[in-house]
């Protein structure tokens, strides 16, 4: 059974502060996302120099067309990431050149998001997002943490298939209700790495997602 | 008047060989895209080395929640960057996200793509998507250089905004059809960084394009 349920969002802009905090919650954390602002600020190599540390999801939101990605997550499989992130609606044929080129990575499709804009095109074609993620063979979902009534949904739709949720913490979801609604794994950011206390802040999460699942 | 029409999409991955083309091709070309795959191998601050040669688009393909979208913005306009693209799909909030934090750098909004997956969420949605753009005040549109009813659909919505058309060359579009059909510019990669001689293939295509505007 997996002993933890938070993954750490390294939305920080240092690979040393991002490595100082890997330190002190590494052993209590599945493991840590990273998006692109610290990589445009600290390379590519900080997906590699964290992968040493803890599982790497790189959330590269990607949405190009099939050549394009297919040479996006080629560079992250390289450093050794855990993990990416794409997108759906950019379609069958892109979402599937992720998966071919993806080798070991997991492949994680967003179908859900947890901002407003994300109403007017995305969640209006979820069930379809679904679906072409399901026949493209993709590891997982993106399911919002703070939307329990999509994350339900989601959670129906995905069967065996792992559900991720950021929006928990700082965009207002609450840990356990994400756990509950259906999130294998929620992503929490600011409210880890703006802590006076990462250690303890990590600490009460996992303590309060205790029986949850 | 604009003299050139054409954009190189720099898709190497090798900062020396950009360079390298600019200097042989950067007088007669309007600019250069450059995307994901070279700012992986290269670091961002290839976008800075480029943009004292050339016109730099930053082909980043936006699609995040507006937090996101905003520091990965900031960070290609401290490199210098002359414009930026950003998907629309992720909604109106994310979309004036990348406007806001922009400053001087153009926003161009996907609102189609050249691929075939593109006509199973995109494409259906493209009118709408075109009207959140136009309201967030972005200066231009990408639409696809190999697809004239597409291309000239979006030129009658656009105004006097910008359409930049990739899929021009290696993908099938024809230079001058595209800029006949509505293009200002057209975007043109491995028909000019494959070719034996680029600064030919380059005259070749300007050549074609006099008299069209």
């Amino acid at each position: 059974m997996v002993k933890n349920r938070l993954i750490v969002a390294l939305d920080l802009y240092d690979v040393e502060r991002a490595l100082g905090l890997i330190h002190e919650i590494g052993d209590n954390i599945y493991g840590a996302k990273v998006n692109w602002p610290l990589i445009m600020s600290e390379g590519i190599g900080v997906i590699r120099k964290l992968s040493k540390e803890t599982k790497v999801i790189c959330d590269l939101k990607l949405a190009d067309i099939p050549n394009t990605v297919r040479l996006i997550t080629e560079k992250a499989r390289e450093q050794g990431g855990f993990g990416i992130i794409t997108h759906s609606f950019t379609g069958s044929d892109s979402l599937s050149a992720v998966v071919r080129s993806a080798g070991p990575m997991k492949v994680f499709s967003v179908v859900a998001m947890s901002h407003a804009g994300s109403s007017e095109f995305i969640t209006p074609s979820m069930d379809s997002l679904i679906d072409i993620s399901m026949d493209a063979g993709v590891s997982g979902f993106i399911a919002p943490g703070n939307n329990y009534e999509v994350l339900r949904h989601i959670r129906k739709r995905a069967g065996k298939l792992t559900i991720l949720s950021p929006g928990v913490g700082a965009q207002g979801g609450d840990p356990s209700l994400a756990i509950r609604n259906g999130a294998d794994f929620i992503i929490v950011g600011r409210s880890i790495y703006n802590s006076e206390n990462p250690s303890n802040t990590v600490r009460q999460i996992n303590n309060s997602l205790k029986g949850v699942f």
